[in-house]
């Protein structure tokens, strides 16, 4: 009997050309769907709740499939991790409603960045971090993150050679930075949720947030830079090793109990 | 003037065939001694506290050399970190007094070895942690613990082919085992501080620790395996990344001030 089969990932971007299937490259998407044309013995194609770029991480992306499994639901997570590299991990397979689909169901998602503020660099951060060597005005950060929160047309903040979109309103529903740890380990955690972010959406606030903390630009600058639609009046594109895709957010997963 | 440089060095063990410089490989002594030859322009030789194996890595590895700075001292760890790949970073440079060792003045050591105990693979954590997929009890091991601090003859828990040593002899002066996270971050952290620690000395403590949590081997057991001296009587070797030299202690590092 097909299934539809919902997967939670969580991966290393470090080591691969991104999410998405590209012949000849490295991905997520491709390796995930190697996998599972091996364990069920066809093509299989997993539909991403979106894409992430090369470099960016994930601890909770998600996937569907439709497909016919040899093995019980209880054992797909363990026997696909035993095949995937070690750098992508499926942290749960449950199987939900026929049709559900991870991105049109998709309600939102949820974004950490990671930015290390320190002059010195920590070797265990290399790949998983934005290192920001001059201090941080987090003060600053957060009344301009204030000024973002709500439903904007946040064209200023949408990258080059993403898929065209309908709209480029968004609704950003919380934008907070927390600051932990000293020294070397001067962690800032800028988290961001929303119905959806455009293409490179995240890490060119990060940017536009970083400029702010480092005086570069007036946090009373950001309504102007969202009025004129203008990616030129925004800062710069953060690094995509500082970007995790922590939660998919879905109003009824529709999840099969047994 | 000649002046003797001790070097605070953290680095991620993962891609150098260890410490200790060799023809033909990728070392973390090589790296280092690469810059600074460039740096000093001259030939420089970097004495370590000691050898860390391919794979470990260090958060508090140290080393001094002698030589000519052509700046000024607290410029130099920026200067060679400049230089350095991102996977080794020198933490502080400081001037000592002439003829200062970091390897013969050195009192102690102390190690952390990080064992992700969860039967899902966090792909963050690959290459720096040992994956024990089985619960490990906490208790037992502490047990087993506490009967290796104090003096004893270790031999039991020394590789092969590391140099020859006078003795077998060391003292632990703290084996400390704990716990944190949840899931797939459940983290067990064993803490080792000694005089000094023979080849593979911890790994294979460590090795041991786990066999007497996943109950292979009673903790009971321990003073038996100490007392045959036998290193087959010991359990196996934990692999190196979960291994860090945290901090190399000295009763007096005779730092110059300015």
């Amino acid at each position: 009997m097909v299934k539809t089969v919902f997967l939670t990932i969580a991966y290393d971007g470090t080591p691969f050309s991104g999410w998405q299937r590209q012949p000849g490259q490295r991905t997520v998407q491709g390796e995930i769907e190697k996998v599972l044309d091996k364990l069920l013995g066809c093509k299989v194609t997993i539909e991403g709740s979106g894409r992430t770029d090369a470099g960016v991480h994930a601890t909770g992306q998600t996937a569907t499939f439709e497909g016919e499994l040899k093995i019980p639901m209880e054992k797909l997570a363990f026997a696909v991790n035993n095949l995937l590299p070690g750098s992508i991990r499926i942290l749960k397979a449950e199987e939900v409603r026929r049709g559900f689909h991870a991105r049109f169901d998709a309600s939102g998602k949820t974004y950490t960045y990671l930015i290390a503020n320190s002059n010195e660099k920590n070797p265990f951060y290399r790949n998983r971090l934005y290192y920001v060597a001059h201090p941080l005005d987090k003060a600053a950060m957060e009344r301009a993150a204030k000024s973002l929160v709500g439903t904007h047309d946040f064209k200023c903040f949408e990258g080059a050679g993403g898929n065209p979109r309908k709209t480029t309103v968004r609704t950003i529903t919380s934008l907070n930075i927390d600051v932990s740890g000293q020294g070397i380990d001067t962690i800032i955690t800028i988290s961001a949720t929303g119905d959806g972010f455009l293409y490179k959406m995240v890490r060119n606030i990060v940017g536009t947030l970083v400029e702010v903390g480092l005086g570069k630009l007036s946090c009373n600058k950001i309504e102007e830079i969202i009025f004129s639609k203008d990616r030129g009046m925004a800062g710069h594109t953060a690094p995509p090793q500082g970007l995790y895709l922590k939660e998919v957010h879905y109003h009824k997963r529709g999840i099969v109990k047994d």
